[in-house]
């Protein structure tokens, strides 16, 4: 799209109230805007980056079996009333309000509940089993506080998944394969390399569950890392006993400050005993089903890659989240030129190609286009001036790497395309 | 996607406390869930067909210079203040809760206030103008009745755009841009043929907005019609006066039932006074933007869909709304078989050349499939048995048309994939 039609303006200055540096980045380089304490919306740049989390995550929760739903966000007391979660003493985050048509209605801050009351009516005998289900939803969760940009909202995107299995081993197997899955979607996001899989607190089932720590220091958690033997636990499980189960010693782990941005978790048969979801198992007899969940916090993981990966200029995308591709950048701010005359041709083609590209078309001067595009972050850039056009070349430059080299538009097309 | 893979189960029954035939339908045929009265999740199927709802109206609005955006659902009460809309008195349809960190919060049942507030950090001069942005939102209204089905929820999605001009002219021109690309988008639904726009009422500012209203029997509303002379009145504002102003008699008018499915509106300055929405004109002097507002209820969409392209088998889906868009039905329920084998092959060869197809591998009737087919109504259905493989082609089957032909499977690619 034409820079010049972008409605969204970068900005010098982050409202005073915002504390957290993803949000201020975020705010500053037009992505989002802050509508109240925990609470933001997305702008077309933000929607992009945002949607194209979602759409890794949907690539491989797709590529092990998930089917994709999508849950109401109103919910009825009654199922929560049954499993005693709709007391306000046991969870202190839920909003909820009074039905004009009489009773309450519960906002949806989690989804096990509803899914497994849905699954009555699909899930019967063994042979509807494995199930696994996923959604993107918009969770809503009344927090005390909120500091923490769009790493911690009252309103917050997330991929939750449900699976429903047929005993311990048809679970073990969608278990392993969410952790598989897990690992290509950080590796793709760019952060494998700081993100690690740890032993986190566990349930009534489960002495453990597993959480995906990234080391990020604007991140609420705390865990004890060896990196070479690939050990990582949660501060909140750290015993002796812990320690000796994993076989590792205090003095061989590092404490270091994470934000979780996924986890798994282990319900057994509890889960399901509870919401009273049970089927006919082979033997004929009535069993619950094995259940398990997996997490992971799309405007969440936003904001974790803004606070990794950017530096005192602004947002530094890696390529797969970026929200374009493809920024070209002209640089002759004015209305007619050979350079521009260059640039709308080049920008034309590479639009019917389908390139995904940000055109920098605006009448502004050099280093105004340069600092956002800084502040904006796309991980490719491209430059046409008079000095590359008598080149007969392109300026590239590297938003991660911030290397600079002249390419043919050849290899622009066939490599960014 | 395989069949016997898909998790939802088609019901002979609808839930006894469903009284819309439009989410019977979408029930039975395993599209929705019901939650609650006039809440409803999305399941595989019905996923689909909304995000290809979603999708045609990303289309053509995006083709008229509109901006995707996603605003919060948790909305600030300080900015409905200003307004004078957070009244209940005058809006009967919030849903309000109690912020643990003090004060009340609304949950967004529209977003016109909102988005205004939030182009003040956008819009300064008139060279930012004209703005045009539109989001597929999850809308939340208060509903004292919900008896409609998803034609009318108390959980909702909404396409909502909204516009932002430099004067009268500029709002003009979006304003039939947007008529147009409404008239596309029904076209493409396949129901340009039973949709009218009709005259409705105004606001403060104009006389009359414009809807786009479905004949539809289990619609809300009734229009004053004459399909010759393109002229829908809604019953609302049928007046002598409005006939003289149309140049119409009421005897050439009928009346019919329908359901509204878009509305446009032209709020003139007076919004952008009433939120403080200001900008300096080319003359410099401070003004107040030309606002306007544009919805298509995309959820009642699939509704009305639902409800008028069904018939006593099932749903009927015109081609782009299908959930998928190719039904391949294997007739011979036993493990192998050379007609599994060819299906087989067939289904794989599809998948690869990036075809949208459900494939009914599942070893149940052949009756069992085409009651199940019926009932989910794809749009294109191919069916492989003995028979076919003898004739060594492939049956297809239109389930709009109702016609039955044998096509090779190169026709199949050619004009399905």
């Amino acid at each position: 799209m034409r820079q010049s039609k972008l409605f969204t303006k970068t900005r010098k200055e982050a409202p005073s109230d915002e504390v957290s540096k993803n949000a201020q980045l975020l705010i500053r380089a037009g992505f989002i805007n802050k509508e109240m304490a925990g609470v933001y919306s997305m702008l077309p740049l933000g929607l992009k980056t945002h949607e194209k989390i979602k759409q890794i995550i949907r690539e491989e929760m797709n590529a092990i079996g998930g089917q994709e739903i999508l849950m109401s966000s109103l919910q009825p007391k009654e199922i929560w009333e049954n499993t005693g979660r709709w007391d306000d003493e046991l969870v202190d985050v839920w909003f909820k309000a009074e039905l004009k048509a009489g009773g309450e209605v519960g906002f949806g801050w989690s989804h096990e509940e509803p899914i497994g009351e849905m699954m009555k009516n699909h899930i019967r005998s063994f042979k509807d089993l494995p199930v696994y289900v996923y959604q993107f939803q918009n969770k809503l969760r009344n927090e005390l506080r909120a500091k923490s940009g769009i790493m911690r909202g009252r309103e917050f995107g997330m991929k939750d998944s449900y699976s429903f299995c047929d005993g311990e081993e048809q679970h073990n197997k969608i278990y392993e394969d969410t952790i598989k899955a897990y690992e290509r979607i950080f590796e793709r996001f760019g952060i494998a390399d700081r993100t690690f899989m740890t032993f986190a607190p566990g349930g009534a089932f489960t002495e453990f569950s597993h959480e995906f720590q990234t080391i990020c220091d604007a991140g609420e958690d705390y865990i004890y890392l060896n990196k070479e033997k690939n050990i990582a636990i949660n501060e909140e499980v750290m015993s002796e006993e812990t320690l000796q189960k994993l076989g590792v010693k205090k003095e061989e782990l590092k404490r270091v400050k994470t934000a979780e941005v996924g986890n798994i978790f282990n319900f057994g048969l509890q889960k399901a005993k509870d919401i009273g979801l049970f089927y006919k198992n082979e033997a004929g007899e009535k069993t619950p089903v094995w259940m398990g969940s997996y997490g992971i916090g799309t405007t969440r993981m936003m904001g974790v890659l803004a606070e990794v990966m950017s530096d005192n200029k602004g947002l530094v995308w890696p390529e797969e989240v970026s929200p374009f591709k493809i920024h070209l950048i002209l640089l002759d701010g004015k209305d007619t030129t050979d350079a521009r005359d260059e640039a709308e041709r080049l920008y034309e083609d590479l639009l019917s190609r389908g390139a995904d590209v940000l055109y920098d078309d605006r009448e502004v001067s050099a280093g105004q286009k340069f600092a956002d595009a800084d502040l904006i972050g796309i991980s490719n850039r491209f430059v046409i001036s008079d000095k590359t056009l008598s080149a007969g070349q392109i300026e590239y430059y590297s938003r991660q790497k911030g290397t600079t080299k002249m390419i043919t538009e050849q290899e622009l097309i066939e490599r960014y395309v």
